[in-house]
């Protein structure tokens, strides 16, 4: 692979989305390279009816280790359908969620194992890690207030956990970024919009200089 | 657990459902408890949708190892919806393919490793391996013959695979055979149907004697 990998995490309402669409341009215009902005599943159809099957908000009968590898297997398609094409062609590709995700919310959250989660994303990623990731760490409380003011409409399935879950979340996220701070950069997502994209974008610098 | 998990395993063409809808009643008659016949995906939605997936001739994309993690998944889904409840009622649960058809189609077959495939099936089932597995064995050219015959009119993706699959898949169930010579049981299924019939039941009552 002569590409690069970036993934951006983050508990629920750390604000993933909103700084990624301020942040793209933004990288783009610093870096001499194309960029791949994407997230699982990705665009391929494959991916896409396995996550809708995750997400169905009828299917409460699922069991988290089935869950689990469901997530796994719409990841593998994805990596190979556009993640290993990107990266093959010499392009930086940013993903929204990759595996650290996986283990901190199936692995912690749903108490099935961060050992056992990373073994079925080792067998599906055959390898593939980020070369930065950017956490954006944010406490439970307020990450869930966001969502509850984001998404009055929506109700998907995940959005029901409640608030151990999602500080079961964001222990292993920081034990994750303790345990490997040379990939994984914390970033303080409490922090107004504009404060989190500029420390990002100083992360990302940083941790890449040769890139932006 | 209280029950009895049988598994009966094989090619394709073995003849494993017309062997089991004439073994059936006559094993219903012997035993003295319930007994449960399944199959992935054993009938809930959700491996049902997952199935539905993994056989549909447009998914000719699908990476082999997103299709193993596929098959995991619809197989945890079975065990937790139908076959721990009915081992957990003490009744005798028979599947018609279980882990070993993983471990030889998909970790032989498709050259994904026996043993990640196995590694995978580990963390779906949680250690439940059958008590007995018939496996009906069959030359793959005799196998993929019967096929061609029964199944005209169908095309499904597995199908179109060629007998170098299926040879490898039969020396993968062979190999499993001669490892766990106490569990797998080894029919010729190249005989007359009511032959394999009657070799199968004999197995079944020398293997579980308090059973049939």
């Amino acid at each position: 692979m002569t590409g690069t990998l970036i993934t951006f995490e983050g508990p629920d309402g750390a604000g993933k989305t909103s700084v990624l669409r301020a942040l793209l341009p933004q990288l783009q215009q610093l870096a001499s390279l194309p960029i791949v902005l994407t997230r699982e599943p990705g665009g391929n159809a494959i991916s896409e009816a396995i996550r809708s099957l995750i997400l169905d908000p009828a299917n409460t009968a699922m069991d988290a280790r089935t869950e689990a590898l469901l997530y796994t297997a719409a990841r593998r398609q994805h990596i190979m359908t556009k993640i290993r094409p990107a990266l093959a062609a010499g392009q930086i590709v940013i993903c929204d969620r990759f595996v650290d995700s996986s283990l901190a919310y199936q692995g912690a959250g749903r108490h099935i194992g961060v050992e056992a989660v990373a073994q079925m994303n080792q067998f599906a990623t055959e390898g593939l890690t980020p070369d930065v990731t950017i956490y954006l760490d944010i406490p439970s409380e307020l990450g869930l207030q966001r969502i509850a003011t984001q998404r009055q409409q929506q109700n998907d399935r995940l959005d029901q956990e409640d608030l151990a879950f999602h500080q079961t979340v964001r222990q292993e996220y920081l034990r994750l970024a303790q345990a490997d701070p040379n990939r994984i950069k914390v970033i303080d997502a409490s922090q107004p919009l504009a404060d989190v994209i500029n420390a990002s974008q100083a992360a990302l610098k940083q941790a890449l200089p040769t890139l932006f």
